[in-house]
């Protein structure tokens, strides 16, 4: 079922308060590319979202408040078509919290509960500490090395621009907790997966299986891992407690929040601009993923005020629970399958606030030398085609299946991680400069694939799927 | 009474084992320099005492842990005369703490306690906010405006190499919450008094006076602090939620630890090197103030470690309780002011862990130039001598007040206050390599006044009193 919310008309008074100077023949990327740079449209949206609405956790009454901040915004904001379709999402609640050393030294660490983790007895748990930097190296310990302990995963995460560290510390914040249960492990910590050096542990998704045990699994601060690790180096046991009040409540209703900018020519071909509007709960979401919802409702919104209304339809959709298991992604993939074929590409913003570098494509080949022409209007941003295939971001996984092209603006994440999913994910971490840049580029980019003449064909069968898969996929 | 602990004797072997290499007849401060620079015996203290103490707050049952570590480091470092000498302290001690803001939306924030703040009832604290910028403007709202409310003190504090910052936006979180009462206000937030954007909330002293009443107060990390204020200036009326379990228990015992390099010639004349040993209880205070501990034992040592035995004797004393009252400053003064006029300097070392740009001097005018003397030994650290007057250390202020004459080392403290009384005062932190320059600098100094002609007789009367007082002092 398929709430639609009255959209209000495609407001022509607030297109030209934005200050659109679009030709009367074809668009002026120029134009567009200058006004959008000078916008400080993507951050003001951040700011409405996280101070208005704050955390919201897929399956939580502030998840519910955000879904109606984005449907208030994007009508406010003279988005068409403004409805919600509905969304299942998982229901996970954090509770209380806390975690010590309690030999040979009594001190407390800062951990946080992986989303998804179970908790622990009321009273807690506490167990002999096991490290290990990768989940083979577990089990090359095996049963006898591993049983009734506390196994902490110590992988740290290299800093890079592509965020390419990511992808293997990830792993055992993934597997972690069942790869330990299957050795009798009772519990699991890991070094967050992060760039800093604050006290702010990193949460994220855990996975679940309803056929495999698993154990309480937290992540210590990135200080806590090496206070952990230096203990264990200095003495031959150390022991940890930790008290989780995590619990897993019966699914909730939610919704993926849709609004279009309708095409003028070939209303019913779509370029599909996606954010995800969930976040997790310690911080604000103000970077995960507030600037993307800021980035691709501002880019819209620009190419609507523009004089020339672009031949397709710019789809704005905002996801519902991506970090918690993708429920919006798979939901909107399952709702428009039939229109798959009239998606002519998808973009999704899901990168923090810094600077785009590249523009990457992933479509039939033949397609590719239609984005080149798009590219050259992205040069003066200091934006750059790169060859390599467009991945597409973890919300558009389902569509890439179906064979939907997937464009990648590349942001650059070399400070992303310091923040990701912690209590300093917050407005004052965005950058309103840097965020226009993003933004004016979606708006050019998606502007010029709105009015191409021909599409970029559909993603041959062996790209179809994501690179990782699952938890480990190069998303964030 | 003085609890006098067994000192072992100077240890020859392990004085050879540090590198020394004195020459037969002066000391010879170019291989004390290079001794002291490779040396990271610093931060190997500030390690041990983070990693098997942690947190150690006056009252604590890890501030008596604290005590035996130090004795056990000065022993085994090779000191004379280790011994403890007794200091009463507060015992305050931080419960649960929460906060939210309830209205017009409902969101979390991050807040702490301040040190000596009564906590709240059991169900907490629900008011609407009243933001001011100083004391002066709240005393300038009146009664009126406050009565009832929640005074928010949101005053920021400009980063700064010398730390000059600080003194301003301290006052709110000394003097704030007797202010706010007076007024008839039910609670205090102040914003952290600190330099950073990460949501770890600045615990801090504030004042306590038996005769005034007094309200619940907390410190809001910086981020929070910022969206307060935009909520304040969105919205006619916030209003905030807030438990603190924070309270008062008995005084209890804790004490100064001493150990001391005999002087050769002069024993009875001291030059004291002095670092606090308590800390807060949020972070492993290993800037704050386990840098400055670190960095006069291992000084110490390194003139022990000289062929030649300094004229004078080289007292190093690790306070008690600087952070919630300076009971154990007091406790020195008081136990040792027979003694005062055989203290020929006094130095300490409370700045955390970047290097020493400084040198600054406070006695009679005519010791001036003996100070300047040895200070052209420090030039080659990157340290300059500079004319305003040495302050001294918040733990130095009785002595002073005895008229001992101070000698500062004045440390870049740029990003100190990023870290200052928070939960992110931990050991990775530490510069290994700055902390050499400054202890090596502080054993320069010490070895050069140990083995000076003459004095630098007292701190002339109108000099003597601390330029702010109480909490209000340069010193942090």
């Amino acid at each position: 079922m398929t709430t639609v919310v009255q959209g209000c008309a495609w407001n022509r008074a607030d297109a030209a308060s934005t200050g659109s100077a679009g030709a009367a023949g074809a668009p002026a990327p120029g134009s567009l590319r200058e006004v959008a740079m000078a916008s400080r449209g993507a951050a003001q949206i951040v700011q409405s979202l996280t101070d208005e609405v704050g955390p919201r956790l897929a399956g939580s009454s502030a998840s519910r408040a955000a879904v109606e901040w984005a449907v208030r915004t994007l009508q406010a904001r003279g988005f068409a078509n403004v409805h919600t379709e509905p969304v299942t999402v998982p229901h996970w609640q954090r509770g209380e919290e806390r975690g010590a050393v309690v030999s040979p030294v009594a001190q407390p660490v800062q951990l946080t509960a992986l989303g998804g983790s179970i908790g622990t007895p009321p009273g807690g748990l506490e167990a002999e500490v096991v490290e290990v930097d990768s989940l083979e190296a577990l089990d090359k310990l095996g049963r006898a090395a591993v049983a009734g302990k506390i196994v902490f995963y110590n992988v740290p995460m290299p800093r890079a621009r592509d965020g390419s560290g990511y992808g293997k510390a990830v792993q055992v914040r993934g597997a972690g907790a069942i790869r330990a249960a299957a050795l009798g492990g009772v519990g699991v910590v890991i070094r967050s997966v992060g760039t800093d050096q604050n006290r702010l542990p990193h949460t994220g998704a855990m996975r679940r299986d309803e056929n495999s045990p698993t154990v309480p699994a937290a992540a210590l601060s990135i200080p806590d891992a090496d206070l952990l690790h230096r203990l264990l180096t200095e003495h031959k046991s150390v022991r940890l407690a930790l008290i989780l009040g995590c619990r897993w409540l019966p699914d909730a209703q939610s919704a993926n929040v849709i609004g279009e900018i309708p095409g003028s020519g070939a209303p019913d071909e779509i370029v599909l601009l996606g954010a995800h509007l969930d976040s997790w709960d310690l911080g604000t979401g103000a970077l995960d993923d507030g600037a993307g919802v800021g980035i691709v409702v501002n880019a819209a919104q620009l190419i609507g005020s523009l004089q020339l209304r672009p031949r397709r339809t710019v789809r704005v959709i905002l996801f519902a629970n991506e970090e918690n298991g993708l429920s919006g992604a798979r939901a909107y993939a399952q709702a428009h399958q039939i229109e798959a074929a009239k998606h002519i590409a998808a973009l999704e913003a899901d990168a923090g606030t810094a600077r785009a570098y590249a523009l990457r494509y992933l479509g039939a080949p033949e397609g590719r030398a239609r984005l080149l022409e798009i590219a050259a209007g992205l040069k003066p941003l200091g934006i750059d085609f790169d060859d390599a295939d467009a991945h597409g971001g973890a919300d558009l996984g389902p569509l890439r299946a179906l064979g939907v092209p997937m464009i990648d603006l590349a942001q650059d994440v070399t400070t992303y991680f310091d923040f990701h999913h912690t209590a300093n994910d917050t407005f004052d971490k965005i950058d309103p400069e840097a965020l226009a840049q993003v933004s004016a580029a979606v708006a050019l980019a998606a502007n010029g694939i709105a009015n191409m003449n021909g599409d970029f064909g559909r993603v041959p069968p062996d790209k179809r799927e994501s690179n990782r898969g699952g938890l480990l996929r190069m998303s964030f």
